[in-house]
């Protein structure tokens, strides 16, 4: 049997960093921008706040004409009057004050605003019981941000709290790059669409495609799915070219079979220049892994196991479609941390991704490894994480406590 | 000043769960269902798989054909051709094996599948160089899922792997809980709708608008965005009515002043039976938030600042749209452990939501705590996640190893 040349994860990681370039911008209104990565930096057009805001319901006043005041000598103000929300303010006399709310536009000559509890309004007159700091309770105009400033940053992930600032920006449309179209090919005679009411013998329902399609999406790509294709060389090659030529990302999602996965190499090479990459990646599950580069266009041949699928999908797929759409990997990675039921020893010379059930038993979280023969799909939905052990380890020990990542 | 009566938010957890109820189901085709929350559990139709399969590429046989077969004296089979995939497979004479492909359907009489590598073809004879066990690399009829058995309970949102399985059981459509319709009501006489190029003085632009329809959007809701309110109680009254009828679960994203948010109130209480539930939670920051029941309608009174506006909204509106979504509660969260670069001393009173900055340094990871005043917007985008100081304790020190959730 001929041996297969695997890559470690970390260097198909890097292959696609290099091979691959995000793709072009495009100019879209901001209300549909969430979850799309700027293609460039946004500044601010202008000071932000546009003006001096109050912090607190409270009175808008000349701080110096506080200085002094106590408990038992209050500082004597002369009540302007209410500011309203939105307007402008009128413009404040020495010893006035005027009551302002939270947000209010503080009136030209007032530089603090004394807090509500700290004041008694009697007669026109208010009375203030303690001292108030040059600047306390306001926001300066341009303090948030300074007209030209840098907001954001391009490869940013438009998220609630970014879509807040760009609107608080008045940006009514941004550049962000065009969202990915992934093409996605399923092969294997024995596969039928799962729409398929009654299986012939021999046959079974196509799942990967579903599956992967709502990873893509989820991942932030356009899908387009194609026909499942028959075991052939020229089919493979003809319809994975076509669909292809119609999107930036194609996977094939081949039989798993011998045979099969070398139709899916062959194809793949032939797809090039420069062609296959990676013919085998040194992970468990997931070897039988893919990668090709099109003339520019990234293609992922995924193992035929739905489970190894999904890992490896989660892994390289996720990496191709952040890198078409610029955004930067997330550095961080949460997990939750569990108590390991049983010893997971690892032959060490790859990276193994073991599915666990995570269950809170008497006050402490447990992670019980889910054994499942390739092939078997109803423990796809029995694990509810995963577990990493990196190549060249020797395995993890019952009683050990893991970092478990969630199925995202 | 009139004191503001607070509720633990795990008892607000708690209201929410008594006082509202899933929506009702509806069925909808399999390829719309990503996200969705089944309605009720999905038995198998069929065995799955509904024929013996091989896992492996190698040759189907009568396991007790091969006992005895070692290296220096080989089994001997009669080579009776390929199965093909996706075919029924012919019947196993006495003397006989077949070649068979990974997922390939055994022929009746072969009880096992002796792997390609202990095996050589010669002039139509098969050696074998070990014995083979009955069942070795064969997953049964039925071994996955009998039929009837359950395969998904109700409850369960349908991801990636939930979609597979499914579609492996040929189900062509799924009974899951209605999409929840958020109503989103912004208010403030100094709100400007965002799109606004040049704002008015004492003008700012809606920010938390697009934010919240964000997030409600990722929560699992439809969103409907009604027009911002100003600040008169028989405007905010009528328009949170009309809104209210028009959808499942109502928003409303309050001014900041104290006046705006005496209006939100009188609201929400004028809008039960029951009316408020909540008039005040004890965390920090997002203690001026506000829950209603409108006849069994939600209605979720945010406070005014965007930053806290966003907490709470991730804290209850999420827990309120995965109530009437009928999902469970994730019992566990994912975080990424951190060391503290800084003291958190904190009253105890309430529990404290920290935005944090995570950077990684020297090999480890850190979390500066990011300050800003309320009402600093930049400040937004400058955390990548937060820490939680529960209730009852006096804070956090610096070089402590701390749980920080990402911002979702």
């Amino acid at each position: 049997m001929k041996l297969m040349r695997t890559t470690a994860p970390e260097s198909v990681l890097e292959l696609i960093k290099k091979h691959f370039q995000p793709l072009e911008a495009e100019t879209i209104p901001l209300e549909e921008a969430a979850g799309r990565v700027l293609a460039e930096a946004v500044c601010a057009g202008a000071d932000i706040p546009g003006f001096h805001r109050s912090t607190v319901d409270g009175f808008a006043l000349w701080a110096r004409e506080s200085f002094g005041a106590q408990e038992g000598l209050p500082a004597i103000f002369e009540y302007g009057g209410e500011i309203p929300m939105g307007r402008p303010a009128p413009e404040l006399q020495r010893g006035q004050c005027y009551l302002i709310h939270t947000g209010g536009m503080l009136p030209p000559g007032a530089d603090a605003v004394a807090m509500l509890e700290y004041t008694a309004l009697l007669n026109k007159q208010v009375q203030l019981f303690r001292s108030v700091a040059p600047g306390e309770n306001v926001i300066h105009k341009g303090e948030d941000l300074r007209r030209g400033e840098e907001a954001l940053p391009a490869g940013k992930k438009l998220q609630a709290q970014e879509l807040g600032l760009l609107a608080s920006l008045g940006a009514a449309a941004v550049k962000v790059s065009r969202l990915p179209l992934m093409g996605l090919l399923s092969s294997g005679d024995e596969l039928v669409p799962h729409g398929t009411a009654s299986l012939p013998p021999g046959k079974i329902r196509d799942s990967n495609t579903l599956s992967l399609a709502s990873l893509g999406q989820k991942y932030g790509a356009g899908v387009l799915v194609g026909d499942i294709l028959t075991d052939s060389f020229p089919v493979f090659l003809e319809k994975s070219r076509e669909l292809l030529n119609r999107c930036d990302f194609l996977v094939l999602s081949g039989g798993s079979s011998v045979g099969s996965r070398d139709f899916t190499a062959r194809t793949m090479e032939a797809l090039g220049p420069p062609g296959l990459l990676v013919e085998g990646v040194s992970i468990k599950p997931g070897k039988p892994t893919l990668l090709a580069n099109s003339r520019g266009k990234p293609v992922l041949g995924l193992p035929g196991h739905p489970i190894s699928a999904l890992i490896v999908f989660s892994l390289f797929g996720e990496a191709i479609l952040r890198r078409l759409s610029g955004r930067e990997a997330e550095p961080f990675r949460p997990s939750v941390r569990a108590v390991l039921l049983r010893n997971l020893p690892s032959p060490g010379g790859q990276t193994e991704y073991v599915r666990v059930k995570l269950a809170q038993t008497d006050g402490r979280i447990t992670a019980a490894p889910v054994f499942g023969r390739s092939g078997i799909l109803s423990t796809l939905t029995a694990a509810n994480g995963f577990l990493i052990i990196p190549a060249g380890t020797e395995g993890l020990v019952e009683g050990e406590t893991v970092e478990v990542f969630l199925w995202e």
